[in-house]
């Protein structure tokens, strides 16, 4: 255990120069909110994100992406067609998508929507406390619209069943980051509370979590893990300059653009639980 | 009226606080230009973004949130069902709601859009002069675009015709912030020029209002006059730190989030017309 | 040649300011990333933004703009037809419109699009090199995403072809920026490597050469020019101050502001290829 926990700075490190090296191409069908601080994202980490959600573009597009990003904050019946098709596609490419559920348990229809994404074979699923529950639970009104009502550690529980029954990884972001395979659980124990203020930043980690698990698909729980540490570390950085939310979001681009090695293996922190 | 001007800046301090403690679910179905500012503006100030538009999705969660606020600003012939709809439903369970008539005058069927939502029962209004001219006067052509041609004062009387005929608060923005119940005018008197330069301020604080709405329903006139004041003088505190609109824009959410009592206390300025 | 080298400068100058003064209503429609960005940069430019997409809409609307900005970063068989009105109706009216062909060869659907667009009578194209060898091959698959895997250089003569073909100005963004009319070939050489990390640059870009085309419609080759010079002045203005991506954003923003006479005067460097 204690050995392990050493070694999840350098597993960090490696994904991020990985990314930046490689520079993976990230398909995000998402929300209206979410997407210019995503694309930011994907772009400071070195990824190279692409907005494109067009039922007439994803068989053509999907195939050449290294992964895809579904995010359903601003869902419509509209767009729900697309996220499953690419869905589709991604799987019979060989490609890793993951899923962003937000506010699963705000309406009837999103949380059908949620379950039947869930069922399309999601490399890994991250969402909040209360999002996980929803999904787990199947239940309609247990969130407040997209912020959770419930501690990550809540859903322990729920995301090992959720990760088992569906064969993927499971995310449950809070003030320490949950990550199960169904069998190991981890928590990533960086970031600070005021990135809750900032919109987007959930949905911008998700996108991170495509980036690492699209250089290292075959360690998809560790790169999970480790995405949410480089976030919660860039933030970490920020907040020694933010006066506020807006600043933090500021720097916490620019510190993961900037994110070097010896920051990365000091305060990336991973244990198991 | 002197007492009166006294009052206001202890009523905003209650509102704003009111919004932190309570954190308000505030739905936004808003144009595609100001979500993201929209949606921090009301975090920053404490209250609980949801972003969330689909007719599938409003009749379940629409009576949940605390508060509607609608902007046309994007407005599609898709799109206006869906805003009826949540007007419609959030009247219909007691919901306060708020419009903002981006560019009212700018084509024959926004305007005719912004007379049928008008009539379904708006707690306020807020618009710039040329919008609320518009609508006053049904006509089209009035408007350049989104931004204004005329002052909040050219404004007065059409305002206090629409707050009377609709029973509800008119708020024109400008040099001076108007705001009426079609009897009581007062000017908020916070803010500062460069806002102009920033896209989506004039939609932000719309749903700053919203929000205060949300926390003193019985109250919305002066919820409306000191919401604006409380966004002035953040903006006001933000531009001793501006080098320019992008700056303004941090600094200005920065502020709202950090406000303090003494400075709410000291810079709200509202005074009866 | 030195002499015209010598008198770009000065027709950056008269182009900005003839943008402040006269504050130019540019209609974009454009994809749902760079929305926020592009309003920012023309509102920081003097320029009033308007982002208005609806078929109900543009017969009123389109005519009472100065220029049209027409950007397929998110297209989807629901927005082409508004985008192929606008076209149509901005050619009616005497209204120059520039086209920003994203990630042209990303799909066949987009690729057609972009070739239906091209011969709507664009004033003014600007890609970067694979999206201009894209509709200039007219060929799927050669670029990555939404950025250029050429070189503008290697697009010198796909440009000079497309411009002649259809008698407009074609851009090619990169580390320099090539503008053509199909005869004459100058090198915009401002800017700085890091704006390749913000999303909606070259969006935004596209945006400043609609506007600079809206105040000097006869002299489309230099206002194209003229416009990505002012910007890429802006940008290393900003990249003394930056930490990053994000920050740099937002000094672009405040030193596009700001710009003066003496700054546009010194940096402005264009020479003829």
């Amino acid at each position: 255990m204690e050995d392990e926990t050493k070694t999840w700075p350098s597993k960090a490190w490696t994904h991020l120069t990985s990314t930046r090296n490689n520079s993976p191409l990230i398909q995000c069908i998402t929300n209206f909110v979410s997407m210019d601080l995503m694309a930011n994202t994907l772009l400071a980490a070195g990824a190279s994100p692409a907005m494109l959600h067009s039922l007439q573009e994803i068989p053509d597009f999907t195939p050449n992406t290294h992964a895809l990003c579904i995010n359903i904050g601003t869902l419509t019946a509209e767009w729900l067609p697309a996220m499953k098709m690419a869905a589709e596609v991604a799987v019979k490419a060989g490609k890793p998508w993951v899923l962003d559920p937000v506010a699963a348990g705000a309406s009837k229809f999103r949380l059908e929507a949620c379950v039947e994404l869930v069922k399309m074979k999601p490399c890994v699923i991250r969402g909040n406390g209360s999002e996980i529950l929803a999904i787990f639970k199947g239940s309609v009104g247990s969130t407040k619209g997209v912020d959770s009502t419930h501690d990550s550690t809540d859903a322990i529980e729920a995301a090992k069943s959720l990760a088992e029954a569906n064969g993927c990884i499971v995310a449950v972001s809070g003030a320490v980051d949950i990550v199960t395979d169904g069998k190991r659980v981890v928590g990533a124990r960086n970031g600070v509370a005021m990135l809750q203020k900032i919109t987007a930043t959930g949905c911008s980690v998700t996108a991170l979590i495509a980036a690492f698990v699209a250089v290292d698909p075959v360690h998809a729980f560790e790169a999970t893990a480790t995405a949410l540490s480089v976030f919660g570390v860039a933030a970490e950085m920020a907040m020694d300059l933010a006066k506020g939310p807006a600043s933090l979001r500021m720097h916490l681009i620019d510190s993961l653009y900037g994110l070097d090695h010896s920051t990365v293996l000091s305060r990336v922190h991973i244990t198991s639980l």
